[in-house]
């Protein structure tokens, strides 16, 4: 089969096809999302090795259970081993033994197939087209950000970044009902959100200082944080969603003397996004940029710096 | 009146007494404490000018108020304006338009007389001699750890260093129960600990990798908190403690991946540590390695970094 393998560099070739094992299935991709955290490995993050990708829709080809066969699926990128201290308290995400697909240990979804753990696989209605059902990995950790932090009625919310993540959590709050402002780089983006959403153009000279109560930092860069820290109100929380490959230089001082409170959050719960998909209470497709065919993945990786969502159609 | 002054330089100096207002008290300092922030502020945290110091036990002498007059007072070391959101929200020490005695506009304690609002000031009982009452600031800050993260009967907890603030942070531990470890460089000071403390030599090898529930930093340092990065759990919390004139270069990509929690914690209500001072259930004077005469004040200063507790004599 074809894949898109990195091993330091990149490269589009044909490889064995995986086969499973008793508890896993094969998976024929139908559709594939770039992520920021794919660039990130690119460029070392995790070390990693194998086959790209962990943003998928695809259709079982073959497992031990029949009625999962030729239905339409999107797969947890987790994989644990079951039996760990964290796995036995339902936080398999945190696994001591974890493999990542596309990320650590595991092969991705840039390939035409993919084996995975059955346990890992969730049922799209055929109501949700491929091009929505493809954000249910990156809209579930979303959703997460309001599972790891406790939003109040009267709580003042700013999300800093209009990349896919900032805007998919914009559109994650809006669904749940949450006032919030969204600061960014790009106002023609602005026009994708729900109305209610307070716009901030970040080449204003805004000020920001010391207001917000939760401060949800999804820019993944050095110049976020360091936003975030002069946002948020003494006592306030800033929520990190980024992945970093590099260290942010940021003034920890302000954390002891201020009382804030930083809290990192992952992956979700996929249930949460596709249930919101299929009610259409949010509308991620808009942030479709562009598909590239597979034959084209290297182009479209040079691509994606700086764009929404670049897809691969297999 | 003779004052210690920093005004880039360090200086035992004559200045003018200071005259309370309507509201102030004018206090005589019987005994002062040094502590790490004074030392902090000589190397430049915060920029302040003027009488340095911010521990203090001293006796009333003038104030509107009466009752108060000859009483063994401490004093609270954050001056609030009484009228911005914080302070209307109870959060004086994070006022808008905060100072911070010896710390922060506004002249501190290392002289022979003070001046503070009155509502800064709290009586200690006669039975808590003056080499205890000495740490009721301090104590303050080590019990409000408590009162920021919420430790579980069943929580995991690692204590960061064995310098003043570690010592007591784990002495108000102890006091309320809390089944902890503390790691620091400095073996010979365990014994002041409870005996029900595991402590833990950091020249040893030891594998904190990933056990803790709660990591309590204390340190100041960034070998402290590259420590607390590696010894808490998953989802876990990091309480940072210290104030830091530089900026700790951490790995910040952690608390996104593994979902950490990191909380800051400044200072804490002087009621807890008086009561638990005056029941005895810490004996913080163990703490005290050298009293100087105020007179050797600049000889006290150098000689601080390295020592536990150094006190002035006033």
């Amino acid at each position: 089969m074809k894949a898109l393998v990195f091993d330091g560099s990149l490269h589009l070739e044909e490889i064995d096809l995986p086969e499973p094992l008793q508890n896993e299935a094969l998976i024929s991709v139908r559709l594939a999302g770039i992520c920021n955290t794919d660039l990130e490995v690119i460029k070392g993050y995790m070390g990693f090795s194998g086959v790209l990708g962990h943003e998928f829709v695809g259709v079982v080809d073959l497992c031990n259970d029949e009625t999962l066969i030729r239905k339409k699926i999107v797969g947890e990128i987790n994989v644990a081993c079951g039996a760990c201290e964290y796995c036995m308290n339902g936080m398999k995400k945190h696994c001591s033994d974890l493999s990542v697909i596309g990320i650590n240990g595991h092969n991705g979804c840039f390939a035409e197939y993919i084996v995975l753990p059955i346990d890992n696989l969730h049922l799209v209605p055929e109501t949700v087209p491929d091009e929505e059902a493809i954000f249910v990995e990156p809209l579930a950790a979303a959703y997460h950000v309001f599972e790891t932090v406790w939003v109040k009625p009267s709580s003042r919310v700013l999300i800093i970044g209009d990349g896919k993540l900032g805007l998919l959590i914009s559109m994650a709050a809006s669904s749940l009902g949450i006032e919030h402002t969204l600061v960014g780089r790009h106002p023609e983006r602005f026009a994708m959100l729900d109305s209610n959403v307070n716009t901030i153009s970040s080449n204003g000279q805004t000020n920001l200082k010391g207001y917000y109560d939760i401060v949800i930092e999804a820019t993944g860069n050095e110049q976020g944080m360091v936003l975030a820290l002069s946002a948020v109100r003494a006592t306030g929380t800033i929520v990190l969603k980024s992945t970093y490959s590099h260290v942010p230089n940021v003034d920890l001082s302000k954390v002891a003397v201020n009382e804030l409170k930083i809290v990192g959050s992952r992956c979700g719960r996929f249930e949460d996004a596709i249930r919101s998909l299929e009610k259409k209470s949010v509308k991620p497709e808009q942030l479709v940029d562009r598909i590239f065919p597979f034959d084209k993945a290297l182009e479209a990786i040079d691509y994606a710096p700086g764009h929404l969502k670049v897809l691969l159609r297999m």
